[in-house]
């Protein structure tokens, strides 16, 4: 057997390929079709028997959750995920350790690596989960940092394909009507309208979305745009020419399929609240200011949750163009994906790849 | 395969019939008997080989344990049924998620049903474990709230009929001396005495006790009583009618096979400790109550802990009348049989049958 | 089967014989080896069938971590292990339960040991884990107490023992060149210093490493001293005519192979840092202090973590001398052997034996 010589962390989509992202999306979709059927009302010995757990790539093998902050989606998704593989994942939070506090993270990066199979951390600034990375000896995730949430944006995507057919208006519906049986629509290439903070989930849109064909409008107030080390990976990989951004939430959304919008404090943003609901006044997902603002009579509505009223009404969210369900429910298999790959394979050449 | 079409959900044993509530101690007893040799100490990989766990119902499934209040025995309980099932628990405490207050209850009991196949929670307010049920798509079982605790009180009728011997003095011994080995004795109707605070625990036996032909005798401080929405079940059951209600704890004992208490101040209630002391003075369990009551002779006692002296002296807590600690261990083989059925299987029908 | 009549439990290795130890650090390698093979990255369905976890006797078990102090290294010891050994652990911290708070320890101990099959406790005082153990039905294996910390030295000697050809400098390494591979070379006799505070760590390696055939030279303030209990156990066993202690760093090393220490502050003595820190001075374990004290130019370091740089430099710490990771790491393998032999096979009769 040849093991890597590099340990392979994944900090944000930007450190893979196209065709690495494409290979993760179908990983996604294949470990959920083989173990929806597993967690099924259980009905005989003789049934169980024959089901097998999709692939056992964590068999042994224990994954540290370095959660900083409090996460219900992202911490459920690996526990399950971590469950079906056959592995166990090890929750400790910021009760638990702290980071740099009691130790040096570098001392815990090594300690915890030499102990599980894998890092999958949500921590503070992005600066701490890369220096995690520098010294652990096994593969690093980034479940959540202030500058990346690749995790968010694996899950919107696997919910767009899994929803091609409805943005296949126009045209015949391949997703139901072959002879061999139902194939999948093709995600046809969208408009996609950020209207809220410019804040992880959306930089990982950033340097993604306009490498798959998709254009991405963006409305936020001028004083919450991406940071420089964020826009420099847009750049480099040549996302900037698939990017409108704008103040105007009803420029944003003109034209758009999908309306994406996130919660406008983030933890650890109390103290600017006040502040912060006066700079996104106007900024609430309606119909109303998406039908004012000439989005696709179609469009689509995504959120990473939790939510609050203040960015999006209720007639949107718990509506009929909403896939915010669907979406939460892909966070589990798209981490379960990267869990087998990175920590159960070490097979995702991640930071050696570009564009 | 034919699902359910209607997810089964468990908040009191109200919901359940006689028949059911009877199925569930007969499968808890049955799984106990299939995991003790599995759970006793390892001797050889060729012995281990043939023991198979009890039912692997749980394999790859995931249950939430969302815990508003801290836990011991339930929570215990959980994990390592989960773990005999195949399955993984995953302890979400108030620290993790505090329902309602980032989320909406909603959103989170859908969010938590798409990755989980259980939800185990204990809430404060009865009414947030009823909005968790209306929004789930999985089963979701009431672990304690304000108004019921319906797995103490399967554990304590599991300990009764284990004891069954001990309340049939006067007759054969029917768990002993059979041609074809030893069959279990049969519980007698029996007069179980409740002395103390009208709480959850009370409240289940208030809707099973009568309709399993046992008879009721409650003393409490008239300020402390089961409020409209419990008694409203328990009229609609026609449990009243086996039901004595006075003030005076050493009238409740007459006659009494089995006492029980609970503590008097229940957790979110230590403002009231003074006042509370004051209302239940009189009511400690203790051997000259239960003689000077009139108590049948050989009365046990039961209590679901945690225990303070307050409620109980220690010579009949610790005592040769007292169930406790069966009592406490039968949590888990109750919690087991109901993860098994509802969880794993959808095989209990609740809130559909009455009386 | 044949059950022991007595609960093993372990609270010091001064309740373990000279064998009994080499035992537990045989079989600590012994269930490295096997596991490492299972947790290295996973290459194809059929290889990973004929992978068999180690050993599987906590299969269906689960064990209690009881833990009132913070712990990273120690949790993710006995988590990942049990995983390994097809159990499931349950971490308990002190938001979870309190021990003797809510309810009495002799309760508590009973309760969980109804439910797991060990119970792994981190506990403030001694007499708290002594307590457990006299209540529980199950062993109960210390974690750390204020007085010892058994699984901590196993670790120690197990990385001493894997090292064993560094500290044959002079000798043919008997661990790279016999005919039939491998064999490992063999411990010589070591002069182990340790510089600073006495406490559990300190503790176990005095009522060890005198009856192993090593030296022990100690320099602490005369006002931390081992206390009584802790001494009576050392002279009980023989030991204290292999101890030389004093109150001067440099004599301590002298002629030292090893050069132990841990942090002067331990939790809860936050408020006598300024007090300790000063009591400490000089103690700081750096190359010119070994080198002036005439400690052997090949002296490796120890130390149990975390590490504040007050105790030791970053020179020694993250040095070609430190085997502060490695040792980290055998945290896991030791505990790992104790939990295989004490919880899942009753098979380790500590207490009964002296000397």
């Amino acid at each position: 057997m040849v093991l890597p010589t590099k340990v392979p962390h994944l900090m944000t989509l930007a450190d893979l390929s196209v065709p690495q992202i494409t290979r993760i999306l179908q990983h996604s979709l294949s470990l959920k079709q083989r173990s929806e059927h597993l967690v099924k009302p259980f009905v005989s010995e003789t049934r169980q028997k024959n089901l097998q757990k999709p692939t056992a790539s964590l068999a042994g093998k224990s994954i540290a959750l370095l959660f900083s902050k409090r996460s219900t989606r992202t911490r459920l998704a690996a526990e399950t995920s971590a469950h079906l593989l056959g592995g166990s994942a090890l929750f400790l939070g910021r009760e638990d350790i702290q980071l740099g506090v009691n130790e040096s993270s570098r001392d815990t990066a090594r300690v915890i690596g030499g102990m599980c199979e894998g890092i999958f951390a949500r921590v503070g600034e992005h600066e701490e989960i890369e220096e995690l990375a520098r010294y652990s000896p096994v593969p690093v995730l980034n479940a959540l940092s202030s500058l990346w949430h690749p995790t968010q944006i694996l899950a919107d995507l696997l919910t767009l394909h899994e929803h091609a057919h409805l943005f296949n208006a126009g045209e015949p519906k391949a997703g139901h009507s072959t002879s061999k049986g139902t194939t999948p629509a093709v995600l046809p290439s969208l408009t996609v309208a950020y209207v809220g903070d410019s804040a992880n989930v959306l930089h990982d849109m950033l340097v993604t979305y306009p490498r798959l064909g998709h254009r991405l409008r963006i409305a936020s107030p001028p004083q919450y745009r991406a940071p420089k080390p964020v826009w420099d990976r847009v750049q480099e990989l040549g996302c900037d020419k698939g990017i409108w951004w704008g103040e105007n939430p009803r420029e944003a959304v003109q034209g758009a399929d999908v309306v994406v919008t996130d919660t406008w404090i983030s933890m650890g943003q109390e103290a600017e609240k006040t502040q912060r609901l006066k700079a996104f006044e106007g900024y609430q997902v309606t119909e109303a200011l998406c039908k004012e603002g000439g989005a696709n009579p179609d469009w689509k509505f995504l959120h990473c949750l939790p939510r609050k009223p203040d960015e999006v009404d209720d007639e949107v969210f718990y509506g009929p163009r909403s896939l915010v369900f669907p979406e939460a429910d892909n966070r589990k298999w798209t981490i379960m994906a990267l869990f087998d790959l990175l920590f159960g394979r070490w097979d995702l050449d991640a930071k050696s790849v570009k564009a």
